[in-house]
Formats: structure tokens, sequence, C-alpha cells
């Protein structure tokens, strides 16, 4: 598991500065034998768009995809110029920045698929393709998507614990349309904590807050991949739509913060 | 992941008490920067009624419960006071938990859902629903679920390789019921091993040492939320159905250890 | 968890090696108080076959399964001598050995199952069961997939951010057909990438590198346990067959040490 190696890092890394000292000769282990001796080259291949550590996201294109490829795929309509953007944490916020790419280009979502990852948390991971005529196109779309990760995660919280997602836009475009089910042109919110419980206590606080439409309450057993997390998805009046998102976070934030520690986000929160 | 933060505490304790010794000047650093700066109140919300750091688990009580997200929740049957029990790791010794509260308080077990959790180890973790007809009792019985689980936790055995959990009550009630198909009013016990092939192991040799009824074999594709792990469910007399647990549990303390490490239980254990 | 001990453990390791000095009197703590005090014996049961530190493997056969217990498992076919191969990290690598095992013994292949798991990395762990008609066929068996590891495991590569699986055999047998659908006795690759993303530009560049058959691609929502993987599963004429599996390789590996990292293999690779 090279988790652990990012994990002993961390550690000597906080170690270091809280002041142990190590011998200087401390060579560039990696941690393992490196074997791979048939890769020579290390420029990057052509799909190669961008990678951000962001959720651990990368964003390729692929300019002319194989045909029986595509017929493999589980797509909802088909483009020869595909779009990809991958992560191991994160769906909402790649779904969030791939809804701002889609209003800026001429692409498509054609498939949202939701691993059980998050590198042992909680929640998700993602895989978006979105299609479009022509491959500039396409790339742009992914590049903006991975542009808008750092506003996106804003308010996604975590603790040793668990962790909390909000999500909030004036206007649902066509990933938020065919990840959740949002009415396209209308606010949307996502409300989301974990463990699960969490959330239901969330989604009840944001319901009652302000009359919004509940699309779905989303649990470990439905209309999830057996994530550890509750979630409403709510629509309707925007002022509505955020007055319920922020009070749904409010209560989720001291929720959680029993469970031992407080949790906090990576970036600046963009739900005001 | 806020997972690598319990780490590192960890291991900043282990080195601490082998001696290694720290600058004074160690301020609390939580890891990460603290951007929440909303969060101006600590106080816990109404709902909260306890939490525990055995399995990351989190009770809580809705006196009142929002008309529109009942409808969307997954329940039985539909009360107004509810009450959540919500865990990261373990089902099992929570859903054993609540057989004994909902014994005790007038209040039902609605929904048993099935997160595949355990913050990356091989199991599950658990979100469970509880109605009742008064706020208190719900709060009751939430209270006495958390009161259980260093119990209920004393036959769950750890290594780096995997874990067991054995389970047994002489007399099933509500919970047991709705989560394993077990018959009420009659001893219930659960074999559970993993990574799973060791709890087909454990199985054949339960079933074999005792005269019980089976109630089913679960397994990674079938039963579980993809979950590593191998569990049978017995049913019947309840001489022989401890007689069975005790026989799992001594077969598969000794095949996880083959994996490295003697699995240790956390707590006491309460099955002899 | 008992990761947290094993990365405990690889920190110590690793400050020791970088010279950090720990006090002489260091008992062997195990991270947590050991309470099994009615483990006595630590013989090993009859069932046990072999153990592997290579994905957390543990090998058992029993000779005469329980019949009640049989008619609870699933498997295509029943035989009373049963074979268990289960591991937490990897499916590929040990049904690729079971693969090989089963041409070498009267076994056959009656059950492949597939938990979420690799200890909170992106993939599957696998359950697997044979069924034989003489336990010392059975036993060989699961010796000989044992045996195989090392080698099934040398095209796969890990990196913080994700990992890549590679296989290939010139003849496909039980295992493999029952787990991917390949033809018997025709060549068979695995081409996989983790993130999923990955997995598909590695499939679209190797089934463009060479005629071959596509058997399916699977994706956190469809053919996988939701883990994190794009896979494509291919057949055909083996020269052909390699060539995709070594393109696939080539892409996937550039692409995966974007995220940060190069990714490694562990034990030599071996398809050239």
């Amino acid at each position: 598991m090279m988790t652990q190696q990012q994990l002993v890092k961390r550690v000597l890394t906080e170690l270091l500065q809280q002041g142990v000292t190590l011998p200087t000769s401390s060579t560039q282990s990696s941690g393992g034998i490196i074997m791979d001796n048939f890769l020579n080259s290390t420029s990057v291949v052509p799909e190669f768009v961008g990678a951000s550590q962001i959720g651990d996201t990368i964003g390729m294109c692929i300019p002319s995809v194989d045909a029986i490829l595509l017929d493999h795929l589980h797509v909802s309509k088909k483009f020869t110029v595909l779009g990809v953007l991958s992560s191991r944490t994160g769906a909402g916020p790649q779904i969030m920045a791939m809804d701002e790419a889609v209003k800026a280009t001429n692409t498509e979502v054609i498939d949202v698929e939701w691993p059980r990852d998050t590198k042992g948390g909680a929640g998700h991971g993602v895989l978006l393709l979105i299609g479009g005529y022509d491959p500039s196109d396409v790339r742009s779309a992914i590049q903006v998507a991975l542009d808008n990760l750092s506003r996106t995660f804003g308010d996604v919280y975590n603790s040793a614990a668990g962790h909390l997602e909000l999500q909030f836009t004036a206007r649902a475009a066509g990933a938020v349309h065919m990840a959740f089910g949002a009415p396209e042109g209308k606010a949307y919110g996502l409300i989301c904590g974990a463990p699960s419980g969490i959330g239901v206590v969330m989604a009840d606080t944001a319901i009652k807050t302000a009359g919004v439409d509940v699309l779905s309450f989303a649990s470990p057993s439905h209309g999830t991949s057996f994530s550890n997390e509750g979630t409403v998805h709510i629509s309707g009046d925007s002022g509505a739509v955020r007055q319920a998102v922020i009070a749904g976070r409010e209560v989720g934030l001291k929720l959680l913060a029993q469970l031992g520690e407080k949790p906090v986000n990576d970036f600046p929160s963009y739900i005001r």
C-alpha cells in the first residue's frame, strides 16, 4: 500500500517540524525496490491534460477513442472525442467543478461512476466521462474542472472520525443533473455527513430551515456505493437552498466534532 | 484524510513512550490550517445523545422528524420520533447492543444499513434507525446501545491482516431479527472471519461442533456490502449456539494468527 | 484497526534506518492489551495449507465440508473436498496463480468473489473456492497458487495515488474463465489502472496497438465491486495480447506517475 509511503513521509515531516533530527546522509528512499526497469521515458503521454493533488485527480483527453472500446464503455451518448476526470477522493467536488466546465464549453457529461474509495475514508471517488466534438473543447473542459477543485473542496470538512461535504450552485447544469437528478437551470444543494447518521440529522435541520424540494436522500444501502454517508440533495429557490445548506453545515460541524476532533477544511469555504 | 492525523498522533505517542524526546515548544498543531471561521459556538446540538470512540459511534435523537425527509428515508415503519446510531467500524457490535436497547425500551428498529467501511479495514460500519413514541424512550434506547458497546466489542479480534467477530445472545430481539433474519426469542450466534476464507473454515468447524440451525452464510459477493468477511449466522438451542460460536472462535484465532500477528480484542471477551 | 499497527512499525523501522535512536528497554508492545486469555494452543489447525504476506493471502483445505454449510455457499458445483484461497489485496494475481494451479491438478474453481478491499487501496481482494475429489489434490492446488503469487504480483505497480495491474497468459484455464469470462485455451490479458480513468486511456492504447478481442471493460459501477479501477479484459492471438498488455502498461506507468510518485512493483515483471 503506497498510502503508507505518504504517511511515513507525513510523519517524518511532522517529526522534523517538532525538532527531531535525522542524520544528514538521508538518501532518496522511495520505500521499495524499484524494479520496473523497462520504463525508459518519463515524457508524458499525449492524452494527459493535468493532475491535481486535491483528491488525487487526473484529467485526460482521448482525441479519437477506439470504436470497440467505446462500445464497451457505459456512456449515455457516443462521442469520439472523450474527456476523462478521475479521482481517488471526492465525487461531489469533481462533479460541481465539471458542472462549471460544461457550462463554459461545448461538451456533455456522458458517464458518472462512483467507486467506494476515499483511500480508506468514508466516501467515494469518481470517474467522469465527457464527450465533445473538438479535442480542444474537451481538453479545455477538463482543465476548467481541475482549476475549480480548490473551490469545490472548500466546504469539505475532515476529521479523524468522518467528514462533511456541502455544495451549492445557483444554476445546475449537466453534470449535476446526471449525477444527482437535479433540474437544470435551478439552484441545487448537497448536504452530506459521514458517518451517515450525522447526515440524517443535517438533512432534517436543513429541510426544516427553508422551503426546498428534496430530490433524494442517499444512505449506505440506497443511492451510494456503500459509502458511509448520509446525503440529502435539494433544489429550489437559490436563497432557500443556500440557507438550508448553511444550516445543515452548522449542525454537522457540531455533531462530527463530538467524535473527538474539530473537522477542518483544506480550502476556504465558498458557501456564505 | 484525517485518519492520517490519528496515525501521526499515534506514532508520536508511541515514539514518546519509547523515549524519543521532542522540543518543549510543541504547539497544538492539528495537521492542517483551520479555516472554518464561521463556526462560533461549540455547544452541542439538541439532537446529540452521546458518542463513543469505540467504532467511532455516534447516537442521536430527532424528536420530530421532518415529514418530507421521513418519506425519503428507507424505514420499515414510520415514526416521528427517530433514533440514530451510526458508526465507522463494526456493525454486529452495534446491532447486538441495540438488541438489548430495544428489549429495554418501547422502541423498534426500523432500518439497518451497511456501509463498506471500517476505515480501510475488511468490514462494515452501520447506520441504525429506530423509532419510538416518546423522545425520552428513544434517547434512552440510544444511550443503552452506546453503553453496551464495550461488551459487544469484547469478541472482536484484530490483527494487521484481518479480524474476527463473534456474537452470542440467548434471546434475539428486533435488531438481530431485522439485521440477520434471526428468529426472535431464540438463541442467536454470529461467527465471522476476515479475510473471508477464514470465515468459511470457522463456519465449517462451528456447525460440525453442535446441532444448530444455519440461517445464512454471508460472503463478499453475497449478503455483505462487498466486505471481506465470511460470516455464518446460526440459531437454535442456547447451549449449542454458544458451543458452536466458541469452536468457531478457536479455529479462527489460529488461522488469522498465521497471517503474521496474534489477533487481540480491545475489551474482555463476553462469550464463555 | 491493525493497519495502524503496521504503519507504526513501518515508521519506527524507517526512523531507525534514518538514525533516530530509541532506548534499549523496548519491550515487545503489540499496540494493545492482549486479552484473549482462553487461547492456550498455538498449533495450527488441520485445514491450514499455507499463508503469504503477499496480499495477505491464506490457503486452506476442508477435506469434508459440512453438508449444510455447502448448501449455503455460492458454488457452481458441489464438491465435498473444498479448497479456499482468500486475500486482502489483489484478485487478479490470485486468480492467475490459481489458473496455473487448476491446470496442474485435478481440481475446479467453483466460486470467485470480490470484496472491495486492498486495505484502503483502490482495488479488490478475493475469495476463491475450488473443489476436488482428493484432499491431497486440493492441498496441492492451493500450494501451487500460493507459490505463484510472487510471479503474478510482478506486474502490479503501486504509488501513493493508485496502482496498475497487468496480467498475461498464453492459455487461459478455468480460474480465468470463471472470473473474467475468458475463452479457455486461448491467450488472455488484463490491463487495469487506478484511479479508474487511467484504465480508460490504457485500454484505448492497448486495443489500438494490436488486433485483440475485447471481452469487457470493467469500471467502478460496472463489473467491479465499486473498486476505483478501469480494467479491459482481452483475448486472442498470444503475440497480439502480449503486445497490447505491454502497450497498456507503458502508458499507464506514465499517467500514474503524473499523480506525484513513480509506481513501483514489489516483484520482477513477468510480462516481457
